[in-house]
């Protein structure tokens, strides 16, 4: 772990990445001791530092800090956590803000080869995705509703389908929704919710090359029942097929309601099994 | 500043909070070495532990270290950051998480005494408040909508206060709203975003003893317009009246339009000052 390029495993307590979620991340997936989407990851935090009026580490130097941190890895994350630096207690800022760097390492989870060869099952999330407009697509700090998300029961299922208050589908817990429908590549708009993934931009960039129209635009759970295929993005897993939708509730138990009903229609003499 | 009962001015990078927003923040007011609302603090605290499932810290070595941290100060401000604890990468917490906390004090900002006696200029952020009904109400740790806002050209005005997407009225930067209309006490419904703020919640029980009678319902920027009576409460500054509600472009400066238009008028020979 390197804070500001030195070997540290901590940080101030005044950091206003803890105190106000202000600050972006990135995660980038590691091969052979390089970052294949290393350019894609800078662009999207350049982006991110213009619409927070985060000052920018020098880019050089900043790809030459995390070609260090991952020199020699054979496969692995390397995570790049930045800040706005400490500043006292209130939310603004103060005038020149020294921003912080964190670079840290960890290994890749052990995906297994089964969900990109027969691909996952993943569910609807219940907790409801927030919208902000303010900050939608960026990758910022604050992430609690995906931790939350995170917390739901997982069914057996691979990851999680979160949509916003109105019902929209936005985007997995940790990936990016792919819908396929005839010659379109449909994925929800982000415009106020939702991290814009590296791997959804250039899956959205090699579309055109394989005859598939992209289309960004609102995605309703009836577009999910209604698609020739589906699929999940990420920088760190790739891409995986999406075999199943599971709604959480009802789809794992009998639920209270349906069990009532059971009931009556059994105390009514009617047999409901095969006999 | 204190890291789980110890003096430290550090935490691990690992923390959920830094990495995630993964946590709680009480700002305290202390008076004479006391925290007068303390026990609303705590609950507030208690009540954001429940929603987030966060292991509470034992309320009496809270207490404790709290009353510690403030003893002999004679006025200031506590700082209390509950944070889920270290965590690998990835959203999901781990199984047991070990909370940590932070305690810190701050002087009280100066505020000049005209604040309370001939009440405050405000404004409308241009910034949207998010909208994140799974942490509505809560004082979580990711602020990044309020730290955006605070960076809008504060144009002589006290405080600012944000809309939700949508143009309803949800809070101050770092305050509550209250209007009274007639006997009424109206304040904003934090169902879908907002803090709901100790000294808020102290309003709203004194309402019917001073004859007002509290209502929580949506608030738009035409009822700020249509009020006997305005005012912004913190349990850091109390009670400020508000004076004026300035929307901040075209206020502070000349609009583009309207200088065009006033071009176009001169153009025709047409005066438009006194003479």
């Amino acid at each position: 772990m390197w804070v500001d390029g030195f070997a540290s495993d901590s940080l101030p307590v005044t950091d206003r990445g803890l105190n106000y979620g202000d600050g972006l991340f990135e995660t980038i997936r590691v091969e052979h001791g390089g970052a294949p989407l290393l350019e894609r990851h800078l662009s999207r935090l350049r982006t991110g530092c213009a619409r927070l009026a985060l000052p920018l580490p020098g880019p050089q130097a900043l790809r030459r800090e995390l070609s260090a941190a991952c020199d020699g890895m054979e496969e692995g994350i390397l995570k790049l956590v930045l800040t706005r630096g400490s500043g006292g207690r209130g939310y603004a800022p103060p005038e020149a803000p020294s921003c912080r760097r964190v670079i840290s390492t960890h290994p890749l989870p052990d995906y297994p080869r089964s969900r990109y060869r027969d691909g996952v099952s993943v569910r609807l999330c219940t907790t409801p995705l927030g919208t902000h407009p303010a900050t939608a697509g960026l990758k910022h700090l604050g992430r609690l509703d995906q931790v939350l998300a995170s917390m739901e029961p997982p069914a057996g299922t691979a990851e999680g389908l979160m949509c916003d208050a109105s019902g929209q589908v936005i985007e997995g817990i940790r990936s990016n929704l792919f819908l396929v429908r005839g010659g379109q590549l449909l994925t929800p708009d982000l415009a106020g919710s939702g991290v814009a993934g590296v791997m959804r931009g250039l899956v959205l960039d090699l579309a055109p090359s394989l005859d598939l129209e992209p289309v960004i635009e609102p995605v309703s759970t009836d577009d999910l029942v209604r698609c020739d295929e589906m699929f999940l993005s990420s920088s760190i897993f790739g891409i995986w097929p999406v075999r199943e939708v599971r709604a959480l509730t009802g789809f794992e138990t009998v639920g209270p309601a349906t069990r009532r009903l059971m009931s009556a229609v059994a105390a009514l003499g009617v047999k409901q099994w095969a006999p």
